[in-house]
């Protein structure tokens, strides 16, 4: 499937420039048209503009217009028409026919998120299982009550009612120790997931907000954490469930105790104090209520809330990941989640506007990222599932996620993969896509080098992380190719006393792909411009100024496909990475072959879009 | 485009039949497949669940599935799965590669619209041009200040400053009169624009809405009308702007007079008395404030406000058309507009359950119709414009719409015009498709006869109305040919008086068309499944029990396409209405071609989907 050919636009510098009350917009059409108009949307009615031609060269004619910003979100598209033909061209491509404004363009009027966030790269770690105190193997002897203590070599379980309770022992202070790793891989952010006192390892069933777990060292290890972590020039991040606590929780306790208390009134009770509403029927995670104003005082509007509190100060976090996000606020009728993920987007512009807040999105999050909201999302549905479908290998009894559907792993070629990518990407602002996170593996997933059963497609993933829009983000172990089967099977403690297990062709093929990212600002915040796709192969552009980086990638053997120097638009070009058995010449453009998987990341010049 | 083979799903009986609290689903899958899975999605979370095997023949197997129904609104697709390839099914239709939410099937929550909707059919009338009390021609002696008298036979002025001040003359008594002719051409719903008085001739500046406008005939000649209306088994709709008022309103003169008057709250004020938001910048429209309590008190909170005290009584009117839906609570950051519409609906079924409430809706209604709120829209985007696009001939300084924009007539074959349909219609739930309206011309357009200049084309749009799903809508005149350019233009008066240039073959295709969709339940309430579509043709079945109707519609010349009984499910078929050069032979299937523009609807039976 060609787009070299296609109209282009994207949210990115060169195709939107931003001034005080509008915006003005490129779009690039090839061959050009009879008349090209910008649609957008105001108070729901939608009326044309026409654009004027700006450039033209090589037959590729450049349009520009000037969008008026609206409050909150301006709505866009274009019509491109050839004899009366109209390409409608949206954020997913173009369309020969009209389509709904699902898939619009779309500017956010909010202010922008942290500067730093879009440069960056994101370090997973679950605390129990990164490092301990010391590099002790055997299993703890001093654990929480409800814990299963386990040696440092066993296997997490797979789902079950085990899972939870194993007690690897796993420290704040052990992750202190082991940061010059993360500079080593070149991450630049280490994420945790919680770190509050609760009843299970993976502490998403929180019975405080007031402390660090003291089996994770408490306050004070965090502080020595974060310091440390300042020192080497790396970022630190928590992670907070707004949807709902544990049931062993203060508030949670108060409330039950008296239905009279102010806590009771932070959850859903059906029939005070047995029957309430919980996270997917769990009894032991109660759901929030955000109409209660207590709650909201507690939890993010006042300044020591539990979420701003955190923010400020020497040992301040530099953002939230906000668990369950697209759940929070939502209960049947009720449903406020925009107003809750507004409201704490404003508290922490207010109190720390440099940190970044990123919300839990399995599915579909373009609805709800269309307000000054969460700054960006975990893009499960826009870069992990697609990019699963394309390359896992479907090994018996792996899980894409915590699921417990029979369905089988999809299965798709790199073709319907990019189509995928276009589609669920469609309905997100393209600063939302720049500030979400790309992950192949997550505490919550099998482990993306047990689902592709191989190193080479593994390096595949990480290079789709490198070169995609969205922020590279690395569950602690898929570095050093570790494996799991399910959501907690994964959630596999670092051999650093095993060293010879570690599979460094991927460690080092992380390392060179993280840094080109960073050295090469098209791909951080270039646009995107898809040229070719098959049954194995994608091939795309990223574009910032004069820079443009081309990316080819493929999981198996493909014939020639070639782009001239005008679909290009470039005019000289260097490869910078080169993996497997990808054959490449550029010569007055480019031609790209491949015997088998690999990939080839090409760095040049151009003169305009 | 072959869609014969597709799998195939709908909101109509055949696929969701409704129990206490939940729905069960059956989806068509030809040839089967390995496992089919409906995904629905539950406070932002999604889910899958398996279905099962529920009929199998001829290679067509049928799965089915229980939906557990949400509050407001429960959407869900399916995923089917062959050799790990998901095929997901969205109500656009199926798709190689993950989607985006807003395609989802929906079934909402809220208590049915009245239940004759379905199948009725409605006429437009614009009170000025339809007829007088008499069968006077020559200008009106007595009229409005702020009008220019015409005589009967004037054209009326197209764009500008002039249009809205040309009266004609019409009355409420005679449209009366001429109540006969409705029934003669087969519609069931006189609908008309507004009867308020006001300073022009379309009168969507209403003065009052304390009373008809004593120029119409006033409230008497309403009651008279609408007596004799349901004498003839006729109901009557009427037409009111909740997004503004006209400046001489009396609610905005007292505004205005006073910066503390109760309806000073009722307007967006900017600088009182001078500056205040007005439609689109029309200062003769200002804006209604929706915040304000007394305005919804005045507009549908009473039981004597103005939407809610004409739904009641003896000369009751049987719902409203609603004008600027679409921006109706809606203003920059401030969006209200699912809240008021809510609240509408809920005070109507309170008050009038059988009364209809239908949205003017331009352009993308999906997100507006997702909750309890208007029954149905004016599916300007979901059927006029594709289908405009379709037939359209492009004559010189013809307009679609109220738009200034130099952009030509959009222009597109049968299979994109398909595939606009699918794409324009999936984010609806079904239910509001069923009730919303399919219009080729309104008094806001050209006229459809003008846009594609020849009487079979204009019978094809027609015989679109009345097999898709929708409620066929036709404006005055358009039964009998009349033409106009633009939305002002078109706004003709009837030429009862010169019957000569009636079109008759029009007049009659209309009448058998709307008398085949009054016949066929499958027209008026079945599912909608795609056969095939090509640069000229679309060939469709509409499906409900053992009714099967087969349409094929077509622009011009064709080679044969066919069809097998297994993908028509089809037992036997009678032709039922022929126009043009369609051949078409029943033989096991069907084959189809043509040697010119033309249509066969034709009714079969079947034993299952």
């Amino acid at each position: 499937m060609r787009f070299r050919h296609d109209p282009h636009h994207d949210g990115s510098p060169d195709h939107v420039t931003f001034h005080e009350h509008h915006a003005r917009l490129r779009v690039r059409v090839p061959g050009g048209a009879d008349g090209v108009y910008l649609r957008v949307v105001e108070d729901g009615e939608a009326r044309l503009v026409e654009t004027e031609v700006e450039a033209e060269r090589d037959g590729v004619v450049v349009y520009g217009v000037d969008l008026p910003l609206l409050p909150v979100v301006t709505p866009y598209r274009f019509a491109i028409i050839r004899d009366r033909r109209y390409t409608w061209l949206n954020q997913e491509g173009p369309h020969d026919h009209e389509v709904t404004d699902d898939g619009d363009f779309r500017i956010l009027e909010a202010p922008n998120p942290p500067s730093w966030v879009t440069g960056t790269s994101v370090y997973q770690v679950f605390p129990d299982r990164f490092a301990r105190d010391d590099d002790g193997v055997e299993p703890p002897t001093e654990h929480p009550e409800w814990a299963l203590p386990r040696s440092w070599d066993d296997e997490p379980a797979g789902f079950g009612p085990l899972a939870p309770r194993e007690y690897f022992g796993g420290t704040l202070e052990g992750v202190r120790r082991r940061l010059e790793h993360l500079v080593e891989l070149g991450v630049e952010v280490l994420y945790m997931t919680p770190f509050f006192p609760a009843g299970s390892t993976h502490r998403y069933d929180a019975s405080s907000f007031d402390e660090v777990d003291p089996w994770l060292g408490g306050d004070a290890a965090l502080s020595r954490l974060i310091e440390r972590a300042r020192e080497l020039g790396l970022r630190v991040m928590g992670d907070l469930t707004t949807n709902h606590t544990g049931d062993r929780h203060e508030w949670f306790l108060a409330a039950r105790a008296d239905a009279d208390s102010p806590e009771a009134g932070f959850y859903h009770f059906v029939d005070h104090p047995d029957d309430y509403v919980s996270w997917l029927g769990v009894r032991s995670l109660p759901k929030l209520d955000h109409t209660d104003p207590g709650l909201r005082e507690r939890m993010y509007e006042a300044d020591d809330s539990v979420l701003l509190a955190r923010l400020v100060g020497e040992d301040a976090l530099d953002g939230w990941r906000i668990d369950v996000a697209n759940m929070t606020g939502r209960l049947g009728a009720l449903d406020i989640n925009h107003e809750v993920s507004g409201r704490i987007a404003e508290r922490v512009r207010e109190v720390a506007p440099q940190a970044w807040l990123l919300g839990e999105h399995f599915y579909d999050a373009g609805p709800d990222t269309r307000h000054d909201g969460w700054h960006g999302v975990m893009n499960y549905a826009g870069f992990t599932r697609p990019v699963w479908a394309w390359l896992n290998t479907g090994p018996e009894g792996v899980r894409y996620a915590a699921t417990h559907t029979s369905a089988p792993l999809p299965s798709q070629g790199a073709v319907e993969t990019v189509r995928a990518l276009r589609a669920t990407n469609a309905g997100m602002p393209w600063r939302v896509r720049t500030h979400s996170v790309n992950a192949l593996s997550t505490h919550d997933s099998a482990r993306f080098r047990t689902a592709v059963g191989d190193p080479l497609l593994q390096i595949l993933g990480v290079a789709a992380q490198a070169t995609l829009p969205g922020v590279p983000f690395v569950f602690a172990g898929d570095e050093i190719g570790l494996t799991g089967r399910d959501g907690e099977n994964s959630r596999t403690p670092m051999p650093w006393h095993r060293p010879e297990t570690w599979d460094r062709e991927v460690f080092e093929a992380h390392r060179r792909l993280l840094a080109l990212r960073r050295e090469l600002p098209a791909l951080r915040e270039g646009g995107l411009r898809w040229l070719d796709a098959g049954e194995h192969h994608m091939t795309f552009l990223r574009t910032l100024g004069e820079q443009v980086v081309l990316a080819h990638l493929t999981d198996g053997a493909h014939g020639p496909t070639s782009a001239t120097a005008t679909d290009l638009g470039l005019r000289e070009a260097t490869v910078m990475e080169s993996v497997g058995e990808v054959e490449v010449s550029f010569d007055d453009g480019v031609e790209l072959s491949a015997r088998g998987p690999g990939l080839v990341i090409a760095v040049g010049s151009r003169d305009g879009l």
